[in-house]
């Protein structure tokens, strides 16, 4: 039981710091949320002002919106920029395009599926499934038989990076299969976006969601939805019974230049989404795409030097933005990842679910993608499984080669 | 029509940056989002963790629980700190406490209170209310009989500070009487919370709702929700369909120590409302209610200096964090905002509803909450008064003297 003393005064014995000292270095290797470059993290804090009141602030949202929706190959699509997690928007795609008696089908090979799947029980719609392999990507010629299975579905949902486990959905080749049942397609791309190339039209993507803590490199708290035409009319009309799930309390704001937005935004977290799309076009689309390939190829040629197994596969199987690696026999992740952290002060991740201790997980996401980042990451797991006993100094030495050598273009 | 070019490389003729120069200078002296302090803002960035990941995230998110619940003496309620608006919050006290078939009173004097209701049939709930006059705090003996008309109810609502008019309504007084009548109390407190002591129990509220943008001077973003054990039960047992809304998600964080938060936390938000919260406990609540009730006082004695009618008839009506001015006849509240910002780089706040063009507000919660700033905002209004031929110099610099005399201690 916790102590009652309601004095608050200076001379009160009442600890006002947390015990827990929360500067300390540490080093986010993790698949998300990640490490956040200063100038990204000095963008969150540049200013500060009242958007509800602020005649420029429709200016200064539509004009993320248009960014967002060129990187997207787009344009066609409204953009709703939500202040919550990731978990809203996901939520919302359900919520907003399918009525209670309505049937969506989750397309699943991991966790992050199977969790979409739960969803929908949780918010009390209708969800089938199907399931694949969790070591290999959704095959596009067998969607066709799962849609077949439940033609009365209106939507398909699924994951395009499946984060616990590294594996990468091909959305360009499903997608427009899923359209020619004439379902809508809703994809999960919060750990993809900015990692490779995604085209939301020629893909036939109707809803796709993405958050502001994976290859963004910003905090959690911003969750971006695309949104066709097709799921939009759909949205407008279910006008589901919510207000903060809601896509059609945007339409206002979206459509007339003069509304405000449906609730104060965060002006200082769409600062950094704007700063970080900044930092995306000057790099590039093409560079940033070649630095996650190139980083992954680094990743997959140091895990091998260690004798270590990539969840995925194949290589091309795999998430750009993370590398998935199973753990040899006896070896636990949960463990493995304590060491590196209180050794290294390093955070990588470790699996989830039935494979939370068997998976140890590098994030190369946005600004983590890069060649110092993997050195210190595999430096670190190297050293780890030194001290184990299971490999020698100079695999550890080659597996920094390696990184060396793949990274160069 | 937007023109359509997926090319992003460095050579493209792309704007990178936003037309809007978001850089300028601007005091917020609006009554919410505020001015944030130089200490909060860097607390923001000062330090970034995996909350999923990190064990000593528990400890932290409980050690501002502990903070906040002392500050409330509230030390029998749940904390769920919520990542978004606070209308994430209003919502979810809803959708949590009362089933589709059940009914909820709102007890409205305003704008906010009007908002409450209609919220109630947008999420698909059964909703009345009782009206009282907006230009006083809802009368405590009066509320018996608004209960009696609807026996059937579970759940009050109602509004602490009436930010729009700034009216200040006695939950103190108000509350027995709800819990006499068997019926949970919900309190909007989202501009009230710092401004006066909230005495949680004492005061019978069963889910206080408070937001990160207003006297704790954060960016929106946070919800912070204190529940009862009665209301903490009630929403168990409703077991609401949704995710992100529902308190029932928190349940396993909350009680065990070893879980997960239910999504990924801002680490960011989070740290800032620590560091709040250590500001109000070092200058110690006594203080902070003082000065609020100082600068309230000084904010009606400049009003009055001027020939300005604030909105609450009497002072003792009103919220002590923010001051509501009915503007002159002929002068409207939209031009002086305008003008006052153009010329003097503050934003003040309007009305809203049909008072939009009729009521001036400005803003004095925590931070802002200064003779510094009241002089600003006094000498700014005074000048556009001067402007319009409403006032002379004289008025002004006698407001400006009741400023320094009244904040005087």
């Amino acid at each position: 039981m916790e102590e009652k003393d309601n004095s608050l005064s200076k001379s009160s014995s009442f600890q006002v710091e947390n015990k827990v000292d929360l500067t300390t270095h540490s080093l986010l290797l993790s698949p998300g949320p990640t490490e956040i470059p200063r100038e990204l993290l000095l963008s969150l804090i540049k200013d500060v002002r009242n958007p509800d009141l602020d005649p420029y602030f429709y200016d200064f949202y539509h004009g993320i919106h248009s960014k967002l929706t060129r990187i997207l190959n787009s344009w066609g699509y409204k953009t709703i920029i939500m202040l919550g997690e990731a978990m809203l928007g996901l939520e919302a795609s359900i919520i907003n395009l399918l009525k209670e008696n309505e049937l969506g089908i989750v397309l699943s090979n991991g966790f992050f599926g199977e969790g979409f799947y739960n969803l929908f029980r949780l918010v009390g719609r209708k969800g089938e499934k199907c399931i694949w392999d969790e070591r290999e990507p959704i095959p596009p010629d067998e969607v066709e038989s799962c849609l077949s299975e439940y033609p009365e579905a209106k939507a398909v949902y699924m994951i395009h990076c499946e984060t616990p486990t590294g594996i990468m959905n091909p959305i360009e080749s499903i997608g427009p299969k899923i359209n020619k049942f004439g379902k809508m397609l809703i994809v999960d791309a919060v750990s993809s976006l900015l990692t490779v190339p995604i085209k939301g039209e020629e893909y036939g993507i109707d809803v796709l969601i993405a958050g502001s803590q994976k290859a963004l490199n910003l905090p959690p708290g911003l969750t971006i939805n695309l949104i066709s035409e097709k799921a939009w009319n759909a949205s407008i009309e279910n006008n589901p019974k919510t207000f903060y799930l809601s896509y059609s309390i945007w339409k206002d704001f979206i459509e007339k230049r003069e509304e405000m937005p449906p609730y104060t935004h965060s002006i200082n977290m769409l600062s950094g989404l704007d700063e970080a799309l900044n930092r995306f076009i000057v790099e590039s689309e093409e560079n940033v795409y070649k630095r996650h390939e190139k980083i992954r190829e680094a990743s997959w040629a140091a895990a091998l030097s260690l004798g270590l197994e990539p969840f995925p596969k194949e290589m091309r199987y795999s998430c750009p933005g993370l590398t998935a690696l199973l753990m040899p026999k006896g070896i636990s992740s949960i463990e493995a990842f304590n060491w590196i952290r209180n050794k290294y002060g390093i955070t990588l991740g470790i699996g989830l679910g039935k494979l939370k201790d068997k998976i140890l997980r590098i994030g190369h996401m946005g600004y983590t993608a890069s060649i110092d980042f993997l050195l210190l990451a595999y430096f670190a797991i190297g050293n780890y499984l030194i001290e184990k006993g299971n490999v020698k100094y100079s695999d550890v030495s080659q597996a920094m080669e390696m990184i060396i050598k793949k990274s160069n273009i």
